[in-house]
């Protein structure tokens, strides 16, 4: 593999960046056709891979695309799961290239989908071009690419349903996780849920001048801000009655051997400039996001927020609030507790509404698994050492519905790094971590 | 003055309509020329009305508009003040009219600067018509309309001292208040001050994904309603250190008296739509609002505010905090104070940066004088009962300079109502009290 990328690299970064071009923001509705555009552009790939055949598939929301090259009906059968679908590009005016206008800088790509998911999902479609070209395909191979996994996957769970016997695999391939650094690989061995809701607080029927009414009425924003302040309280534990009664507490042996990924908390904190971390009493920094849920705000506003100033208390104040959770925790079932219990905490002169924005589950893997041990020796040979188990803290909501509905488990062989900022302003993805994600993808093929 | 209204009403909704047409929104750069435009339709105005003289000055903000006209050195002289400027009119999308093409519906016209102030300053011009042309004129009447009222007044007070001369007087008379109902007309007798900031909690160097660091890292956002919460305890009061240092404690007895202006709470509620109100404990709804300080957000902003979702821990949260104060507290000295405390509040993770927007200080007026008087003759005239002193809880930030800078006390006869929701949406003003406010301040020169 190493050679046909050497021998490849040119004609790999055109399509890529051809990719990459197409601004496929799943949650800006100004952008469906760009999802389509996408969707069909990864068909045009997938056929030119080699791929028996591949089509766009439409869904309730953005379409899915799925392909696949079967090999013998002796073989197993891996079905690779990724998402084509980009996070939204604000705030642009901190991007030092155009999002959707890729360009190499110090060994790594950037712009919006450079890591998440393109540039991961492109990592199979090159491993399996290889395997077809040099006739080296052994396994039955399958490409389920959606276009909502940023805003939830809220049409594939159902489509996947309808669709299980095309689907049907042994196990899922997922390149959409981070390593823990490029001299420290590791596979993501578990995924936290999420649960995401929006709040609106309403106060008086119309916008007051804060000089009339100030000191006199429950101001919307003030509100807003005391009901959040009290969701965490002073030893980081989330207030929401109810929220951690699923929660599983992991052994001390268990959470030695998560223990022992390395983390230099002097670099951790450089990296993100800040003087010092936050987070629950009792656990640590790779705890808290690994093993531990939380409760973060995504979003908020209400009143004047443009220049200069302006005297209103308004009339509503709003907040996007996620809640990451671990397995066994349901997102519906906390969905549901966080709304009682937001409800529950208004005070006296506000309204409350609150919705849910959309949930998924979180999920374990086994690491005593034939995918995993192949992956970890795949990995091991092209990165020179053993990688560790991790957990990540993130969620692909989907994969746990996929699990329950398909029967096989997910693998996460994923070749992110930190330093890659997804979802933020310059995103990237280091060269060195797509060519080294194709090489291992290739091997796991060889050991699986 | 009431033949002359009925004699010429069609002519006066034509000229404020073309007043009110005019988008002098002062805290928006891009309405410059708006500016420099009403300015200059003031000064034609003046003129048409009868001023000997009326002429746009430059300042280093928004221009100043002076306009008098001389009737004897003997004479006493008044200097009517207003400000030509506007508040912005988001959010648009709930005027039920064009904020700036102007509509009367159920007898009152609505329109951004309906009321405030172009409305109220506009019956002075018609009053003083009248006085000219019915050659009634017994006094020396000077005009100054400013355009930076709703922005801080930042370029007023320099200019004044400047020509302080010019604008000697024996009171200054102002129409940009409210009365308490059109059947409990009221004068005010005293204004709030206000010291506007606006705040910056950053985090984290960079936007951050929430599921990796969800958790772990101190949340700009969760901080900035931590310590916005933190600003107001339990009984009302505001935490800021020596926030109440220079408050004066007013006696019984005054309270007392201040306690007999009118007030519904069930109306109240009702005309908010709020099931309570909310406030300093120990004072009521007027005190609160009248004679006590407070503190309020005004907007607050950061992460993800667009349709749908994005998992992210923003780097920044800004809020918009302005607080009102009561006479004898010093804007200044309250933004060094709060700038201190907030920065001192500041949880670890986090900087703060702390900004003064503006400020001005507070005011009381003496209810004994000969304009208080004149002006209280004149509204009972009109109104068929005395109007009753009351407390502005809103802040005209510029007449506390300029009655140090002239050495004149203002007079505030003000004909808005709640009703009227200037600085929001739907400002309207009823032409009862556009005409009421004409015929009262053509009597008030009668009397004084």
């Amino acid at each position: 593999m190493r050679n046909y990328i050497d021998n490849n690299k040119e004609r790999f970064m055109k399509e890529l960046f051809e990719l990459l071009r197409i601004p496929s923001i799943s949650s800006d509705k100004a952008h469906k056709g760009d999802m389509t555009r996408c969707a069909e552009k990864l068909t045009e790939m997938l056929i030119s891979a080699g791929a028996d055949s591949a089509k766009v598939f439409p869904t309730k929301g953005h379409p899915v695309v799925f392909g696949e090259k079967k090999f013998s009906s002796d073989a197993p059968t891996v079905l690779v799961y990724g998402h084509y679908d980009v996070q939204p590009v604000d705030p642009i005016h901190l991007w030092k290239s155009d999002p959707f206008e890729p360009e190499i800088r110090d060994g790594a790509i950037y712009g919006r989908g450079a890591n998440d998911d393109k540039g991961q999902l492109f990592m199979h479609l090159k491993a399996f071009e290889y395997l077809v070209r040099e006739k080296k395909l052994r396994h039955n191979i399958k490409f389920l690419f959606e276009g909502e996994e940023e805003i939830g996957s809220d049409s594939l769970a159902e489509w996947a349903e309808a669709h299980k016997e095309m689907l049907s695999c042994d196990i899922m391939l997922v390149s959409d996780t981070t390593m823990i650094s490029e001299k420290v690989p590791s596979i993501n061995c578990g995924m936290r849920g999420i649960t995401y809701m929006e709040v609106t607080v309403k106060g008086p029927n119309k916008d007051l001048h804060s000089g009339h009414y100030g000191g006199a009425v429950a101001n919307p924003i003030n509100m807003l801000c005391k009901m959040i302040d009290s969701l965490i309280d002073d030893k980081g534990h989330i207030t929401v009655k109810g929220f951690y009664d699923d929660v599983v507490e992991l052994s001390r042996e268990d959470r030695d051997l998560l223990g022992k990924a390395p983390f230099d908390m002097d670099e951790y904190k450089k990296f993100l400039d800040i003087d010092d971390v936050r987070g629950e009493d009792g656990y640590t920094t790779l705890e808290r996001t690994g093993i531990r849920p939380c409760l973060d705000v995504n979003g908020i506003w209400g009143g004047f927020i443009g220049d200069g100033s302006k005297t209103v208390i308004p009339s509503e104040a709003h907040a996007k609030i996620s809640m990451r959770l671990v397995p066994n925790q349901e997102c519906g079932k906390i969905a549901k507790l966080f709304a009682d219990h937001f409800k529950s905490i208004a005070p006296a002169g506000v309204r409350v509404d609150v919705k849910e924005v959309h949930g998924g589950n979180g999920f374990l893997i086994p690491i005593s698994s034939p995918a995993y041990k192949a992956a970890s020796r795949a990995i091991s040979e092209v990165y020179g050492i053993d990688p560790v188990p991790s957990r990540g803290g993130g969620s692909i909501a989907i994969l746990a519905d996929l699990q329950h509905i398909l029967g096989a488990d997910p693998l996460l062989m994923g070749f992110g790094l930190e330093r890659d900022t997804i979802h933020s302003p310059n995103e990237s993805y280091l060269l060195s971590q797509l060519f080294g994600g194709m090489e291992s993808i290739a091997l796991f093929y060889k050991y699986f």
